[in-house]
């Protein structure tokens, strides 16, 4: 009798690495405190430290690792950048000038507790940050200058027009609109996916990977991103407020969703095929990266 | 009799390189909108290229070419890199969340035509795109990858915590309360002189200049960044806002400024002191820079 292949333990890995993530983005801030004034490292701290699911940092290390690199703490320092593009997206879509949310993740926004203007400058402060930290994080991680540059590059490609600030800006002008099922995966490969993409790739190049193992993870981005937007969708219809801990803000602002457009049946069986498809992206490249594939079931199963 | 060396013409200087740096921000443009959906170009062209000194990206090439670049188109480019944050910075300040201007040179600014969060969105965005833009020049300019890096780096340095981002911090800390002349230089070195010496320091890093000649560019930037906002203060109290086309904020505000500090008198001849300072810094590295002497006097004789 063959023995069973010990089942992989996702939870863990979540927690182990989540955990690990929290003490990169623990010295991320400690390093923003050596130049910026304290009464913008107050909002910076608490929209990068008050949690989140890490998804997009775990992403950058499981690539990392699934690549054959060895895990080091510069590794979550890297990984940490991109969650400093997050944290900072968050903090500004919370403005009064924006979606003017007080909760997120149940707790007061920062510009509640520091005012509009110390959060929207602090948010502005973690742009460049996350570009140094990552230029950083890739020297101790011994990346050459090419590879330095490559990650920079990636970040901030997914960070800007092309990516989170075009995606966001699609979101905003497709608000009242009907959008149909190719604008919306467009809306959010932008949105959301191109950083969960380039988490992944950012993870790749640390690790030296090959352009065809860059361009698995690639797709394999993109199949979880759609995965990922899909899922946050039947959460968003089936969940309420206060399970959410935020506003279902989509909903009272009548945005077109995946539900919405599909119905519920039909936008679960989209979000299993999107992440089937991701993990059929990065077999295809001989990645052997078993975490990396339950990542993408999780995308699915997870809750908010 | 030896003959005079001809005068240096400044003005034929500013024109024409300021010419040439808007052709290069038209490219800027045409690149963002090749991402950036229409709504946020339209505020980003509106902040880009609706005037100003240029006075950044033309540190940048001047330097440049003190340092033995050979001017080509690509060398414009990346001084419009410079500019975007530049851009980016005024529209952020105008918002109604931050000073609430609705002129900016004479104009209206652009939260008042295209509002607030398109106008906020398509700031945040010419941030990564400045990266980016820097990135593409350094090719086009045959930088290797340590240069490019190198570039990427003093210009998110520049922007953030340490530099921009960090001294408007600052600025708006030190609203109604009283800065000594240290705090002050402390303030606008952040604030502004980080920007200006970004600019001369890339103009330097593009034509691979020595690390003394660089440091002498450094100090040298520190000094005119100095003299640049003292005269900015002095402008500010001798001129009415007729004449600026903006709402001379600062007095309303209560701030501290060199003028309150020192008087008029005393403003003048630090404002001085600080070009004459930087001017001797430069001289000491051996760059032969006419074009920078002539800058730095530039700076304290302009208008606003």
């Amino acid at each position: 009798m063959t023995p069973e292949p010990p089942a992989f333990d996702l939870e863990a890995l979540l927690r182990d690495e989540r955990a690990e993530v929290e003490r990169a983005l623990q010295r991320a801030c400690e390093w923003l405190g050596e130049e910026l004034p304290d009464e913008l490292l107050q909002p910076a701290r608490h929209a990068v430290l008050s949690g989140g699911k890490r998804f997009r940092p775990i992403l950058c290390v499981v690539a990392y690792r699934a690549c054959g690199g060895a895990t080091v703490p510069a590794v979550y320092d890297l990984s940490a950048a991109i969650e400093l593009i997050h944290a900072y997206s968050l903090m500004h879509d919370d403005l009064p000038c924006m979606d003017d949310a007080a909760l997120r993740r149940g707790q007061p926004t920062p510009h509640t507790l520091f005012g509009e203007a110390a959060t929207a400058r602090a948010g502005l402060a973690l742009i460049p940050a996350a570009s140094l930290w990552a230029l950083r994080a890739s020297d101790a991680l011994g990346a050459d200058d090419a590879r330095s540059r490559k990650i920079v590059s990636q970040l901030n490609r997914a960070a800007g027009a092309g990516g989170m600030v075009g995606g966001q800006a699609l979101d905003l002008l497709g608000e009242g609109k009907y959008l149909d099922s190719n604008a919306l995966n467009r809306l959010h490969s932008m949105k959301t996916g191109a950083l969960l993409t380039a988490s992944l790739v950012i993870g790749g190049i640390a690790a030296a990977a090959s352009d065809t193992t860059l361009a698995g993870l690639e797709s394999f981005g993109r199949g979880i991103g759609l995965a990922f937007q899909v899922t946050d969708d039947i959460l968003d219809a089936t969940e309420i407020a206060a399970d959410l801990g935020k506003h279902p803000s989509d909903g009272l602002l009548d945005k077109s969703t995946y539900v919405s457009l599909f119905g519920l049946d039909e936008a679960i069986a989209r979000a299993r095929e999107y992440a089937e498809e991701a993990a059929a992206a990065l077999r295809g490249t001989g990645v052997d990266a078993p975490a990396l594939i339950a990542l993408a079931s999780y995308v699915v199963k997870r809750k908010k």
